[in-house]
């Protein structure tokens, strides 16, 4: 059976891609790996729309994010970060692990923050270092307004707005330098698509500053280090040499499409699956909804071990569950990094076959129908884009 | 040109490894994964020769070096580290950076400590948490016994022995349970023949205990997450999949060979390189010498960057220079992982040519005549192992 993965992270990888990493392995310190990391960095700051360098960690995404905190922070210092779900919820994680003293905006999950609920904890809450908030939020499929928030905090405050833009890179429009973000962190096995194992963070002239300020230990994550190296397109450490090479192809595809196009590829995908969804007589979970993942409530009467199953076993999808208080309750589709039309297509007709099987009432083919009618309703501004 | 790689990090992949790692990628909650890293889990044990957990971790080795200072001790503990070369040297780097109160013993390097020196300094800082040791020093070349290390120290001390075995595993005899050892790190690109971005650490009953009491901010590194989801055969964050997927299959072939069979062969290889060196007139740089890597004094009236330039650019042979103070004075030659006798008559016999060209006087084939000298002379010991 052919497998497909619906899986916000890992996402798949173009072939092209996986083959180049199969190549056999050179030295990190060759010149010919010198110039692919040149060619890494450049690209980067692409996709970023930022001048300043984006270092690239060799860890997870959660490893830059506890860089950011580390490196940018001291103990005692107060940040606000916005538990909006289980990611969102990792930036408080992090602040204690590390003694930072966190200012938690909690939010229903499946709700994103407004500019004024952040500007409220600035006010009640004097001397923040930092605002924390997340972009895309993986678990609830929930998109927050970040160049809204940024541009409120920086009206009033002179800190930091620090974005986990783990599935919202590559996705969502981010313009790092113009909207006045701080640092944006994210994970190679996500828009980039490449595997994972590979973290950046883009770090503004203020995040760069505070670096001289924070005391916080550290060595392999130290963002001075990773600097220093990085104006030698250089890395501190060994770093995972076969998925730079294959990162550099992959920011060659995405640099060929333009970020443009490819955020807007992300935005009809992900109206597509919406209304496939939505066709068929399913609930959508969460909102505004990121166009890296779609969330949707499993319907009354269905199991969603069940549902999974079938999925997953007899068509081939493995598509994401609900985490934490959420589990068995929705489940999530991503269209995050290499989808196109004929993948959304087909995972909205295996939706549609599993909940026939399941017995759920609902008009056979009018989930991919109302696909089609989205993509038509696109044609004109994506021509040549989508497909 | 065939290009060819004896650098102690990366080393070679084997062929059948990179072309796993090029399949369609699978999420790491699948089954499939869970599996995958059962066998990683377990045969990891093999190799560590341990009956504990070896965690893996996804980042460079350095990664697992600080995330043992950062596990085990507290800002202000005493620790002895041992300066022999620019990797032990990193364990003072780490400490220092993290606040703990290193106590350095600095031997030249080219040297490796006694059993004697380490009591020594523990006799004259009392109150000394752990011991930094290094088993394959890999900028110089020379070997530590870290099993009489171990032994003298764990006599009368009651200390943690943490040894960076980052060239050593899978390279040199390693027994972790019957030598005592309390933690021993290692890296992917080493002697696992898999490609950077994974790192190891075991740890003993002792080393376990000190997670309860260890202070300092932590969380991507935490070990006592990493051992909680070990327990599941899960890991606490994304791991670099594909790698370990790679690593799965480099275990098996190890476990196929067996160790016994793998350590052999490193010292078979190993003597080879630095008999066939001696006989071309080549004064080998330290000792005890490493079975990963050999460290050969640049001769007099050869320019190092003309050397490599013709073996890398004319032969195809990547080897390492010198680092620090050793840059120009010596190259390396790596021997650590993929390797059999063929690459080893091969390696020497460019070096011959390279000298040849640089004018070098010595006996042109004395080298590979040595080299197959060496391999005679343990024929009866590897029958079936070194082919």
């Amino acid at each position: 059976m052919k497998k497909r993965l619906f899986t916000p992270g890992p996402t798949p990888i173009p072939e092209s891609v996986m083959l180049t990493m199969a190549e056999p392995i050179i030295h990190h310190r060759n010149p010919e790996f010198v110039e692919i990391l040149t060619s890494v960095n450049q690209n980067l700051k692409y996709l970023f729309q930022t001048k300043n360098e984006v270092l690239t960690l060799t860890s997870s995404g959660t490893g830059a994010m506890e860089a950011t905190v580390a490196n940018l922070l001291s103990a005692g210092d107060k940040a606000i970060f916005v538990n909006l779900g289980k990611f969102g919820e990792r930036w408080g994680e992090i602040m204690k692990a590390y003694g930072v003293e966190p200012v938690e905006i909690k939010v229903e999950w499946g709700t994103a923050p407004s500019p004024e609920l952040i500007l409220d904890a600035l006010q009640k809450n004097p001397g923040v270092k930092a605002v924390f908030i997340t972009h895309s939020e993986t678990s609830t499929g929930v998109f927050t307004n970040i160049k809204e928030i940024a541009a409120a905090v920086h009206e009033k405050y002179d800190i930091a707005v620090v974005v986990d833009g783990i599935t919202s890179v590559g996705a969502h429009e981010m313009r790092f330098d113009e909207w006045g973000l701080d640092v944006i962190v994210t994970g190679s096995q996500k828009g980039l698509m490449v595997p994972p194992g590979l973290a950046f963070a883009a770090l503004s002239d203020r995040a760069k500053k505070m670096l001289e300020t924070s005391k916080f230990p550290k060595y392999y994550f130290s963002f001075k280090k990773a600097l220093k190296a990085h104006a030698g397109n250089d890395t501190p450490f060994t770093p995972a040499i076969t998925l730079i090479i294959g990162l550099e192809k992959a920011l060659r595809m995405i640099k060929e499409e333009t970020v443009e196009s490819i955020w807007l590829k992300h935005k009809v995908l992900s109206q597509a699956v919406r209304s496939g969804c939505e066709a068929i007589g399913l609930k959508l979970f969460g909102s505004p909804a990121s166009h890296a993942v779609t969330a949707v409530n499993i319907p009354e009467g269905v199991e969603y071990s069940k549902f999974n199953k079938i999925l997953k076993q007899k068509y081939g999808i493995t598509t994401a569950g609900g985490q934490e208080h959420l589990k068995g309750k929705i489940f999530r589709v991503s269209h995050l990094g290499y989808y196109d039309e004929v993948d959304i297509v087909g995972v909205v007709a295996a939706l549609e076959w599993t909940l026939h099987d399941l017995n759920f009432k609902f008009e056979p083919g009018s989930g991919v129908t109302a696909v089609q009618q989205t993509f038509a309703k696109f044609a004109e501004e994506t021509a040549g884009v989508v497909k």
